[in-house]
């Protein structure tokens, strides 16, 4: 299911295939995040025509709302929000430990945006958040949810199950997803807990599996470790092991040191196999995941700025809502092929904005996603052609990160 | 620029082609409304792709944001919002008296969306909202901006100049849009100042025209006079022999009269022009106004209905946030042609209001601005076929109104 074109000299990435029951993925890829079943503000026709190959949407939501049951009888996710292309769940872990809520609100805001560094972690996160509102056993986790209050225990068969009825084509395995100041010595407990539940998730779902009429789902298992070389390498080793059909690298990473974290563990994960990078999608981490040795990434941030009025250009992140660009007739940037850019100047965008009106979120989501799948497919074509590095300095020397 | 293709037999109703510098417009026809340069959650494509042949945005809104010089700057409102169909512009005059607002804010939320009853109207209608906030000259009229509360002073020849400015292929002269509770004697005096603007309208816009080196456009007069029978005849007398390309058919009716006033009107105006109901866009509305001799209709009823969650279908409309549809895995509507109705189930919709999702909003407005074009190509068809009246049967027949 997992085909290496071609590997960058020196360095863990490469380009390749990734082959799912509803289409191939070209990697690297990044997969736009539809949490509800919809990619915020977008017609599956919209992100399609953004370059999106693959949409990942939320275990945890779906089970809240409107219940995986009735997405199962409409006949699976793929008819449910009519995207016909590959689909991935996530496995709910994050979401029962973020939302549920063991990090406190303020950080949940800020984790699964990108990566914090240790002065950003330091101060979302305080001692009153570290009162865990998730109770963990070694059987589960006992949550409450967003939207009623109400309480719900998740075991890792459970999540499978669920997952089985949503009918993504990529799935996770449910982890245990601490939070990035926890005690190394709770770390490790958490690993192992997490390593006994990636041993339950594979069984349920050879079960499922075996019960399964339709196309078969992948399962992928997921590296915890947190920013620790030695449990990073452990995790790695451990899962890496597992019969899973590829792998998810989780967990939170220090923004300092994500590149190496990542690298320490796709050193060690099976090389024929896909990897995952959980939650990252700034176009920096996106070029270091990929040197790395991931295949794929997700992340909120990408829409969640374009609904703010932030955008991508290959000169970084500008803010339209800025009162230059009122006047501005031309589009966001220069010969970027996305439709808004085809079709729209910036003083339209700016316009729309201003105005609240809905149009907004749209255009530039639409920018936004297309500039990382651009950057994406970018990247694989450098790889291909042999000049990675090349292209990386040339696009770093330019990109300003804020 | 009209031709009329068939007649409604003992009626004052036709089937037509109105032809503007971008495009033809089967009639009789509905007028999608953008108020702000775009079609409320809906790119351009979507709105085509839901049958509209044209739409209206609103000169007093591009007005005040982000002002017509830079929407001329841009190339006209077809470039700046990307719509290379049709587009009618209004006066400004209605949004300067119901915002500006002679109307009070009560009153000004209910007008336009549909006729009100005049029981309505004495709820929504209070002594304290008839105090002019808008001061009226014979020169032209001061109001106040929705924004910043800034003053601002209309004239006939100003709301042409900014129309002129905006490139609509049709636009309307500025009119005096009275309360519908004003005494019949200011009404009068009301609809004579009309009259003369109307002159003056086309005054500046000859001189406008003489100027241009783009593409004609296209101005409509309009015909005042509430709920009296010898003040709507005066005014269409009036108002029909002025050399107008087409008219607009203003001000507020009552529900119980509007065909009827509908009637006095366009048994005087000239036959062989194009008549445009302002602000009318029930079903039932819609099929009346035809059969009573208009054209064209715009309403921001229909979209800001979806919305709220609202949704046309031919038994009646049908509340999306019921309880009942959380689980119905059908169309809204069965047969409907519709993007939304082709593509998602009811479930998926109501799954989509619930968890507060913009393409709630998309979906929902495709499929009513669906079923507006739709009946009004239906009825176009019963025209040309001669069987407009079993039509109108069947129709309401199945339809409740509520």
């Amino acid at each position: 299911m997992f085909k290496i074109n071609k590997k960058i000299s020196k360095s863990l990435g490469r380009a390749g295939v990734l082959i799912t029951s509803h289409g191939q993925i070209q990697t690297p890829a990044f997969v736009a995040v539809g949490t509800k079943a919809t990619v915020k503000s977008l017609s599956p026709e919209q992100v399609a025509s953004a370059g999106s190959q693959v949409v990942l949407a939320n275990t945890y939501h779906l089970y809240l709302e409107p219940g995986e049951k009735i997405i199962k009888k409409a006949g699976g996710l793929h008819k449910f929000m009519n995207w016909q292309g590959p689909i991935m769940t996530d496995s709910g872990g994050f979401q029962v430990f973020s939302l549920g809520a063991a990090y406190g609100n303020n950080l949940s805001k800020f984790i699964g945006t990108k990566p914090l560094t240790l002065e950003e972690i330091k101060k979302v996160y305080s001692k009153k958040n570290e009162e865990k509102k998730a109770k963990i056993t070694e059987d589960g986790v006992e949550f409450k949810s967003v939207i009623d209050g109400s309480k719900h225990f998740f075991t890792p068969e459970k999540s499978i199950q669920i997952q089985n009825n949503l009918g993504a084509d990529i799935i996770f395995a449910f982890d245990e997803c601490a939070s990035p100041l926890v005690s190394k010595k709770y770390l490790q407990e958490s690993m192992k807990r997490t390593h006994c539940w990636a041993e339950r998730c594979l069984k349920e779902h050879r079960d499922l599996s075996q019960k399964k009429k339709h196309f078969p789902q992948a399962l992928f298992g997921i590296v915890q470790g947190g920013r620790y070389e030695d449990l990073r390498k452990k995790s790695a080793k451990i899962i890496g092991k597992m019969d899973f059909d590829g792998f998810g690298i989780g967990g939170s990473f220090v923004k300092e040191d994500m590149a190496t974290a990542v690298r320490w563990v796709n050193q060690i994960l099976p090389e024929e196999k896909p990897r995952h990078l959980l939650g990252i999608g700034e176009p920096i981490d996106l070029i270091l995941g990929v040197e790395n040795g991931c295949d794929t990434f997700d992340c909120v941030a990408v829409t969640r700025m374009a609904r703010n009025g932030s955008l991508y250009t290959k000169h970084g992140k500008i803010n339209i809502t800025n009162a230059k660009y009122k006047n501005l007739l031309k589009p966001i940037e220069k010969n970027c092929g996305c439709y808004t850019c085809q079709n729209y100047t910036t003083a339209y965008l700016s316009h729309l904005f201003r105005a609240k009106e809905m149009l907004a979120a749209s255009l530039a989501s639409i920018h936004n996603i297309y500039f990382l799948n651009n950057l994406m497919s970018q990247i694989r074509k450098s790889i291909l052609e042999n000049n990675f590095f090349e292209f990386k300095e040339e696009f770093l020397r330019i990109y300003k990160a804020n």
